[in-house]
Parts: structure tokens; sequence; C-alpha cells
């Protein structure tokens, strides 16, 4: 608590404001940011003109206003010079790319992850691919940090990855990428179904949705949750771990120990046994079945039904603890939503209460398979955007 | 997004704080506030003597400080001048109360509620107690609002509440209440386990956690969400629902329509039911299961555990989802938790992640059965603390 802020504080918050505004907007006017910031046209030109001589935004004439009399100054994010680096780390891929302030992809690249590659042997593949990249990039750019969106546990603290639901933590990602990225302290991980919501929410299907939850499908399943406009995150930072919430007390056992999890039932293995594919494994097994089951395969189709009736029931459960707005579907969720929509709307009908699902519309991914990646780059762009003359 | 505060909107948020402090926490001295607040000492002199003012608060030279020099002066909240009414409409009870600034209660009544009585015919019994607390207060008195607890669903714009999980809005009760009382700009209504929930975060057994589940149990079962120090409400204000959380798949139906909701694992009519005590209902009888199973009575025990086995059950899943570091047992849930502690605590380890559940504390509510009364009236505080000298 403080006596109020003083006008130095004020001036790098509004700062922050037009910055994150044209960030997640592109390019605006400067009548538009008086009007959406709420600050007079004279503040708005002396942020803009701050703002340029950083080099975070540049200002041109618009092309064409349909109007008469002087038209508005359109500010624009420096996309080309101003850039983050995003790595996402997947269950069966490494993807990084060198991403624009305001969320452009100017570069990027992607390899296997072949199956039992542990976490920390992905440091060497993505710092080489953050090399290259870093190679491209023309003189007088500006780099503002690296984000990391991980497929697993992460300790906020300090990005360290919890491996399997019952294993102690073991792999310090944050620090060894810090240490091969020389980039230690601009380096920020995540998890990869958090950022994923954190961006869908920001710029993807559920703008203006305060209540959101984002399912991702891989070999397990995960959820970032926005909750009143805030991210459940949890005292240890492992709200939203719902691969693990039981659905099915009689079900399978399940990798962590417990007994029909969500994941056991609607997770990839599931799927490909229940389609009787039992020696598959991985995306592209996963897509196998939704491709089959389209075709009018039967035991593909009874397999995606089934599925789609426990994607069903967990989110319906789901809706009765948070009343959302959105619920959008990620990963191999994606495809299997895109074929068993039918079921899924049915038993969430059935299991939730009118009042909780009443106004749930259900999406796919608005940035589609990039929506880690870009959130990614969110993370390292945050520092920036919170306190933009901070160097 | 505005150009900054002026200095009027710094003294009064610098008002409020000092305010909600002294409602939290009590008498407390110059010099602490001065240490909580991170204001000056001349600021907090300057605050202090405008809420003395307003007769908000008062100020007094401690009995006995222990320490040699001038003893700093103590500010204490009004607690009997100034004052809210707080109602409770519960399923077989209606309560009331006058309770002050600071949260002591200065008067209380209490009445059985019928069972079939509707929500609306609530209003007349409630109103009456209203009136005859009124009439006990002393002249120069201020009254700052009422607020209400119903169990029930509450449609926050307008404290209308759904009668049953599957029914139309039906029972207009703000608009009723307040035109009985005519204080209808001042009523707030509420649900029973979201004050709770407000109030056990704020004042009771989960003071400091920011990630709280509390947990009501009556005719049915109700919970008050808080994570990352917001509560959890959802779309349009249902958050929380989660005694339709379905649980067993396989499980009895619901009156929800749905099949093996929590509540009908953990419920009363589920606990009589495996105490063989079909006909019996409400708080005595579940009272007396537990009783018996304190006595040996081995259906009451085995009717208790199975309880607590699903509610280890339930929290387990919520542990997952939320990440919390308490859950709190109120209601009827208080009395199967104190006899069937182990029982939860087993299950709950069973289906919670380890990173999920280790920092868990089970706790009974620190406000007793009061939770929800006193939460009531924070709700008619709020106001005032938000803005202490708007009248």
């Amino acid at each position: 608590m403080r006596a109020g802020p003083s006008p130095e504080e004020v001036r790098r918050y509004n700062l922050g404001s037009l910055l994150r505004y044209v960030h997640l907007n592109g390019a605006t006017s400067r009548a538009e940011l008086t009007n959406r910031l709420g600050l007079n046209r004279s503040t708005i030109g002396a942020l803009t003109a701050e703002l340029t001589t950083a080099g975070l935004v540049s200002e041109a004439v618009p092309r064409e206003t349909g109007r008469a009399g002087r038209p508005s100054l359109v500010v624009r994010p420096e996309s080309v010079r101003v850039h983050a680096y995003a790595l996402s780390i997947e269950v069966d891929r490494l993807r990084a790319a060198r991403v624009g302030l305001g969320g452009r992809v100017l570069d990027r690249r992607e390899c296997r992850r072949p199956p039992g590659m542990q976490v920390l042997d992905t440091v060497e593949p993505l710092a080489d691919f953050v090399g290259a990249m870093r190679r491209e990039v023309a003189d007088g750019a500006r780099h503002v940090g690296t984000g990391v969106a991980v497929a697993g546990r992460i300790r906020r603290a300090d990005g360290t990855v919890r491996l399997a639901p019952t294993v102690d933590w073991a792999e310090p990602l944050g620090a060894a990428l810090g240490a091969a990225l020389g980039d230690e302290h601009r380096l920020t991980v995540g998890n990869h179904a958090d950022v994923s919501a954190l961006v869908e929410h920001s710029r993807g299907a559920a703008i203006g949705c305060d209540n959101v939850i984002y399912l991702h499908g891989d070999a397990g399943i995960g959820a970032g949750i926005i909750a009143g406009g805030a991210q459940v995150t949890g005292y240890g930072g492992h709200g939203g771990d719902i691969g693990h919430m039981v659905v099915n007390p009689y079900g399978r056992e399940c990798t962590c120990g417990s007994r029909g999890c969500w994941e056991t039932e609607i997770g990839e293995q599931a799927l490909l046994r229940r389609a009787g594919r039992d020696g598959e494994t991985g995306r592209e097994a996963v897509l196998g079945v939704v491709r089959a089951a389209m075709h009018g395969d039967s035991r593909a189709q009874f397999a995606v039904r089934r599925a789609g009736e426990w994607i069903g029931f967990g989110v319906g459960n789901l809706a009765n603890i948070f009343n959302p707005e959105a619920v959008i579907f990620g990963g191999t969720l994606r495809d299997v939503y895109l074929v068993a929509a039918a079921q899924i709307r049915s038993r969430l009908n059935e299991v939730a209460l009118p009042a909780c699902r009443e106004h749930i519309r259900l999406r796919t991914p608005g940035l589609g398979n990039d929506a880690a990646l870009i959130g990614a780059a969110e993370l390292a762009f945050q520092h920036l955007l919170d306190d933009p003359l901070l160097s």
C-alpha cells in the first residue's frame, strides 16, 4: 500500500498500456488509442513519441481514411526490430520461433522429439535452433527475452520440470536453458496448456471471455484455466491438473497410481485401445483414428464417440465448478472434438446444470497449433510490456 | 484506464485501507498501522482523525505497553455504533444478527424454517427479526446495510434465487426483502458457501491462504472457492456448484437429472440411507448418525466411513484442479469430517497428485456455524470499506 503513485509511475504505466494495446491489436490510430486508453490527445502523442524514441513503435500516415480532414497517425508495433524467442517442448516435437512484438512469427524451426528423450536433452537442439535464428537477425534488432512452453509440470519459481505425476522434481530446465542460451535473467518457463490459455484469452478464440478452460491433448491431458480473468495456478502452480481428475472410480489404473483419471478415458492410449490399435502411439496415430472414423471405420467411430462422451462428461463437471463462457479444445483434443462434437455436447448437457452450461461456447484454438508457441513468446514480452523503458 | 488517481482518490483509498485493517484485525496502534499500511505517521494521524470525525473509529491510550516512552494511540473500530444486519436463510433455520464493525455480533435471533417453506415466505419472519433488533438499537447508531446469505443459487445482478438445479429463476428475494426492510439500495445477497469462504479467508481458518475451498453440507453440498485470492464465480455467478460434480457415473440418479453427483454420495440422504435411517431428514438426523458412529454403532460407522471415502475422493479431484492450501468443512460436513478424517485423508491421498496435495490443510471453520452470518455482514460492510466517507 502506498501514498499514491508518482507521476513517473503513472507515465510508465501508461507507456505499458499503450504498448500492450498495439501489441495485442496491431496498428491503431492515435484517435482510437485516445478513446481506448481514456487518455487525452496530447498524452497519447507524448507517450507515442517516447515509445518511438525507444524503438518500440513507429508512426505513419494511414493509406486511406475515407474521411475528410487530416488523418490520425497510425501507431504500430516494431514487429521486425523487437523480438523474443519462443520455445515449445512438446511430447513428440520441439519447436522454436522468433516472434516479433505484436505476435508476428518471423522465423521458425522444428524437429522431432524421439520417444524417451529427456527434458534436459532438449536443451541442446533448442539452443541450436536459437543460434541459427540469431544468425539471421538484422543489425539493430532488439531481443527482449525467451519464453518456453513445456508439456509438463513446472515449478514457477525456477522453471524446474516435474517429469511424471508421481516423480519428484528432477529437471532444472530453466537453469540449463538459460546457461545454454547465455540468457538466464530473461528466460521464463511456463506450462504448455497455461500459456495456450493465456494467449487464446488475449488474442485467440476467447478474447473478452473472463472464464475460459483450455484443454490440451497429447500423450496426456492438460488444462489452462482462467477464472474471473486470472489464471488458476493454485498454491504451488499445479492448478489445472485435470488429466488426473478421476471421472471413473471403477476405471483403469492410471500412471499416477490412481484409477479412472480423465486421461485414462480420453487420452491417446484409451482412443487407440478402443480403436483396436494398441501398439500405436503419438499424434499421427490419433489422427489416423480420427480420419478412419470420418471414413466410416466402425471401430474407429466407436473409439471416437466413446472419447467424446467422456470428454463431455469431464467438461460438464468443469462447467459445474467454473461456469465458463468458453471451452477450447487444443492438441489432439481439437481433432477428436471436430468429429465427436455431438457426443461431447450431449454428455455435457446431461452432466452440467443448466445455469452452469447455458452460456458455454465450445471452440478450437484461434491460433491453431501455434497457441503454445505464441504463448511462450508472450511470456517473454511481459517484462517489456510491464515497463517498456526498462532495458 | 486513467491518467492516474487524484490526491482525493488516494485519500479515500487510504481511508478504506485503514478502516478495513482495523475492521479485520481489531484495535491496532498507530505505530503498527504505520508499518502495516506503508504510510507515514502524519498520514496515519490525519486519516485516523478523519475516520474519528466520521464516527467510524475511536482512539484511546493503551492500558499497558510494557515499554518506556509515550505509548502509541490505539485505533479501534466503532463496533457498537456502526453496524449491519446479517440474515442467513438456511435449509432448516432462519438466522438474523446485528453485527458491529469489526465483526462483533451485537444481537441475534433464530427460528426454525419448516420443511417446504418457500424462499419468499422467509421474508416476513426475517423482516420481523430486523424490526425487533432495530428497536433495541441505541440512539446515534449508524446502520450501513444488510447482507443476506442464502443456501441456494443466486443471480448476482438482482439477488434472485434459483430454487432447484433444474428450475428456472423464480424467487426475486432481493427485491422482496428490500421492500420489506425499506432498505433496497443497501441490500446485498450472496450464496451461503461463497460468503462463508470469503469470511474464513479474511478472518477465519484460512487467513493468509490464497487458494481455499470451503465445503458446506446441509440438504445438499455447496462450495465457495477462492483461487489466487479471488472468488471463483464463473460467468453467471454459478461457479462452485460442486455438489453436482459427478463422481460416480454408475451412481444413483440425482435431483438435477444427472447421475452419481457428489451430493448423491456424501449428502444427507446418502448418509441416512447407508445408516439405515431412510425416513429421517435434516441436520439433527445427520448429527444422530455421527453420534451413533462415535458410540460404536456399526451401521452408522459404515455410513460415516463411506461418506468419508467419497468426500476424500471429491476433495482429491478438486485438489488436482485447484492445488489449494486449505479445505474447510462446514455445516454437517464439519461433523462428518471430525469422525471420518482418516478416510477422507486416505482417499484424498490416493486421488490427488503429490504436487497438488502436499500443502493441503484440512480444517473446520474458524468462525464455526457463524461463518455464513458474519460473512453476510461482510457483504454489507463492503460498501463502507470501499469508501468510508460515502454516506
